[in-house]
């Protein structure tokens, strides 16, 4: 390990160590020039933090130049700047090259053995070499996805039901209000957090006294995190520190990570699917880095990049989809998440829907949707377009066609039995055995969630991704059907015991 | 992309480029002849659908003629035909080979540039070289999944109750006709549509207006459906197209696509097993590509093949397990999916079985076996002691008999259970708190179909596959006695709101 | 297969005959000596449980002698003894070497061809190697986790609620005593069953009559199991047979053999944290063999291993952890299992506690601690720097830090909802509508049970390990409140019924 005691004499010595294995596994030649402040940051973090030394090192940030990586041809470059600042060009992409990014438009720089570094690397940052998949990302509903929570009164509330520690007072359940920090620990995990910087402090470290920022909210790698220099996002949400491994990124267990659960369960539906199993069973025979990723040659079955972000051609290279980071672009409908499947909002900001009765919803409680927040048949028409050449890869026309049909069919049937659970639940408010202040806290309410939350997300998902063994009894039409049953029960149960 | 008019000679020009890759990569010495019609059709559908050409060529058909194939000594070979037809024999399996077979029995054969294909390759098609295992599976229960699924007026009812969309009204809940997109978006697809020919129409496609099959019940590849040359299954259910890979179908993730729901939570047993942790950690390491499949040597913990269906040997290969397509061979009990385990039935066609009372169960609702259609205790013995000779490959004597002790302990257990959850909806059904005239519509009674549906079969599951951790508290016997005192607190509020 | 007629001079041709390989594939010279009765045993047994010896053939314990292993550095030992028996130093450690180890101490030991042998290898045999590891081991919670389950009162009752066939009769469920074989079936299949000698009996085999020992209780490889010769545990429930391979104990799915279900939802917690994606995107190119294991290096994401048990340095080969075999050194709280999180127990032998009522249980209903049965906050304090330390081998002091305040806010939490199911509970039992003589048999009771042993469980692992979905609406904090409003309208309807 370093010493405690920083010359600029030993962290020249540090430097050369640390590009010892370089020469030794005979990778020199093509090692290109690693900015001597980055050495200056390995040469101690290589003892402190091991584990993300190695991993950078793997990367390709590591062992490439955007200079170099700006030669490519068009369809393999991954970087889509058209020019790099001179200082970046012609080092790899390192700690100090990111880390002390844009300096002044972060709140949270703090001066570092005479570096002034920010821990967290936002989008704006990473904007340098990929502005195109930044701009695309910041039309993306994930990068709104703090702003769509917490700028929503139901969702608010919503929250609250779910998050709350809550108390048994005199045959109630009171909830109280829930701190931040579950919050940061249960719904903003996925949708990011507010990061804020509290202040300055200095800690005793290995290195002697030091100062750092304070910052609330953190850690997380929420995907619409709120970010100290007031950009939205973490690109680290999906390509994770410090490999940003393109391969990582392109397996679906990256997207498990917040599509797995019953609210939103892409993974589960995709997991007993045939391109699930054609993945779990086979994917050690395909190439997961290549750029563009040609379909049949790198892989054999659908990862949930493939179909959603990546650039895919063919042999003859020509393209099939172009690669987004607007997670939507290929995707008419929106099935998760919301009370009605519904045609994709127009703004990534939903906070901004109100639907006929006032509320920030798509759709009002009847099913009819707030149309000109929505994307209108044109658009969707697009989007399905977008995705059925990518099916075509390996289905005919006919095959593709059918199964478009049938999914329909099912967001419609689906929505139907939402459409019953809530005329359910409008009885029982009607007739005052519940109380409709807050959608969320009753049992028959939370039986209502499930109806839609649960079970028609699961039926849509199984649906659109040929899962359909998650579909039926998994957590499908078997619980939408059964659910239906019991919401009755529970209402003949409260007007039983109101009369 | 091919051009639009299709010439001989342009063909002619595709056939060349499309082999150098094989010329370039070495390989042309080994590459037998590929048919010219099948040239003809790589030539364009490379660019059109490159994800199942690129396939293909990976698979063994695109690398091997029948001929080839039948010289290998008989435990190796992969054909099950004496003797191949002339024209088949000598070029690899390609397009035209599989999709012009059988051109006359096919209602869904069209003539597309001159070759008439169909779109639909059946196991009447696969029978030419694989005849063995195509007899096999027509003896196989999951070759008439979709038989004994529709021609059952209990599971009518069933699915009725599962995939209807239902409305309510007047404090009911009423279910209308599922359609027939609902039943292929849900049990059919596993089980199996009936895809028929429903005339042909013209389409406009990059090559020009060509003319298409019409059909209903497509895409689908569940293992028991009708195909448009009268014959029932499908291979690609198991044996996922292009590749065919031997490889996929002897992971358990394959099997999984259809048994893993909590209906027949096969995989979610094996996946706790110490045999499925084996599997998962160290399977990189086996060979599953050989034929046979040599225990030890290939692999070090069974997968679902292993058990159910592979030709196995030992290292001297001497024959351990021969292989079938009948997956009950080596299963004496029936664990899975109704109401009681009981021994197999006699034929694959199940809709042929009445209980006591009539209906289309292999047992009374009582638990009374319909005896004179399930195998009897020879036939049990015989399968018994097929699988507990694959487990003795790895396994004492003693070991053996003491797991299949418990098992039969944990069948006539579960059983019991089951039994007793029946005389509490008998109870209700007496005491006319329900309605016995469907048998799946009523809250009590989706109680008492989870009773065996989910938690009698995720109990026996867990047991056989010493999956123990899925039995107790993920689906198993914690659900199974808690669903009892609901079952009962159900009974006594329906009770209470009769008085 | 050998003859039925075993020689001494058949034997030797067996001996040679199964080196044979070896020497084929150059390895010969590297392979250290099999002992006589090693090879005596291989000569039959490669044909009758060719899985077995084939494993074992590709464990170290085949190629490497205890003399060699002692001769690495002391970090790269895998061996802990500081001297090995004469006989057992210079052979490769083989069937003999394991299965006839401390033949007099074993009851289950047996004469088989003129050799004492014992069917299972206890903690007590690996010791002989592995002291270090048997010792920590038998300090370990899960050593005892037999005695644990078995000798607690309250779990006594638990058990029977769980595993108890249950009769419906005059409008109550009836259990009866659940019998051994669903035990072992059930809970003790992790735990661990009692293994005891019954008696001796003759079998016929392909070798004639032989004679073998009757054990109860076998199978079985739960971690806690008692074994005739008197120890305690398994090594092989992690450690599996006879490959031992330490990648396998390395990765997750060892683990989540045992702690998958919703009672301990580790796994489930890990697989969708940035930990579990990556190791499941990337480990394919990570290093499972090396010891020490060197972070960064060997692996860029922990596994459960990594935090719980393994030696791992950085790549200056500064320990970071050290190994251990008793799993909670780097744990202060327990998160799983019990009413309420709390310090870990002092003892592994969990049966000693008391609490203020008297009841074998860490806690009061109340919550209110058995402190003197707990470590005290200096050694949680200990535990928590040690796990720490881990975590910042690629996390910052900050990041870390904020990540466990966190965590302990959400102990606190949850712990909180836990009592307010309780004085729900309470409640009910107070008005005689739920019967305290069990506290696990009626509805309430059992939802009870949920509420801490699922979904209090779920919300702490997803909390501990970033997991945040698996926490959400998958099994956690959801449920957690949609439960007590299911508690309190139940409570609702029992008063009424009551009335």
């Amino acid at each position: 390990m370093c010493s405690r005691i920083l010359s600029y004499r030993f962290l020249l010595v540090c430097r050369l160590l640390w590009a010892a294995p370089l020469l030794a596994t005979g990778a020199y030649a093509e090692q290109p020039p690693v900015s001597d402040l980055t050495q200056d940051c390995i040469a101690c973090h290589e003892s402190i933090h091991p584990g993300i030394v190695a991993d950078w090192k793997r990367s390709r940030h590591a062992r490439t130049t955007p200079a170099q990586a700006l030669k490519k041809p068009e369809l393999q470059r991954r970087v889509s700047a058209k020019k790099i600042p001179g200082n970046l060009a012609d080092v790899v992409v390192g700690c100090a090259e990111c880390h002390a990014m844009n300096a002044d438009a972060h709140k949270d720089t703090f001066s570092h053995n005479d570096l002034r570094v920010h821990v967290m690397v936002s989008p704006r940052d990473c904007a340098t070499c990929h502005p195109a998949e930044t701009d695309e990302f910041a039309m993306n509903l994930m990068a709104w996805a703090r702003v769509n929570l917490a700028n929503n009164k139901i969702y608010a509330d919503f929250m609250r039901a779910v998050n709350s520690p809550q108390a048994f007072d005199n045959m109630k359940i009171r909830p109280r209000e829930p701190d931040e920090m579950t919050g940061a620990d249960s719904c903003f995990h996925c949708h990011g957090t507010a990061v804020e910087v509290k202040g300055f402090e200095k800690r005793d470290t290995d290195h002697g006294e030091m100062e750092f920022p304070v910052l609330s909210g953190w850690p997380n790698q929420g995907v619409g995190r709120f970010n100290p220099d007031g950009s939205k996002g973490s690109c680290s949400a999906c390509h994770s520190r410090h490999q940003f491994s393109i391969e990582a990124a392109r397996k679906p267990y990256t997207c498990s990570q917040c599509h797995k659960g019953p609210d939103v369960p892409a993974y589960k539906a995709y997991e007993v699917s045939k391109h699930g199993n054609l993945f779990s069973a086979l994917h050690g025979q395909w190439k997961f880095y290549n750029v563009p990723w040609t379909v049949g040659e790198d892989f054999a079955a659908p990862t949930c990049a493939v179909c959603h972000a990546s650039l895919l051609v063919n042999k003859d290279q020509e393209v099939i989809a172009k690669r987004t980071h607007r997670m939507n672009d290929r995707l008419p409908w929106r099935i998760l998440g919301l009370i009605y499947a519904h045609p994709h909002p127009r703004s990534p900001d939903t906070s901004v829907i109100k639907n006929r009765d006032g509320q920030q919803l798509p759709t009002a409680l009847s099913g009819e949707q707030a149309s000109e927040y929505l994307i209108d048949s044109d658009e969707m028409a697009k989007r399905r377009a977008a995705m059925q050449g990518i099916c075509r890869s390996c289905h005919s026309a006919d095959w593709v066609n059918g199964h478009w049909v049938r999914l329909e069919n099912t967001i419609r049937t689906s929505n139907e039995m939402t459409r019953t659970a809530t005329e359910i639940l409008l009885k029982a408010w009607k007739e005052k055995v519940a109380d409709q202040d807050s959608v969320f806290d009753e049992a028959i309410e939370k039986q209502w969630v499930e109806q839609w939350l649960f079970y028609g997300n699961s039926v849509r998902f199984a649906s659109a991704m040929m899962g359909a063994d998650y579909g039926v009894f998994a957590n499908g039409r078997w619980y939408a059907s059964k659910n239906l049953q019991e919401m009755l029960d529970r209402l003949r149960f409260l007007l039983g015991t109101k009369n």
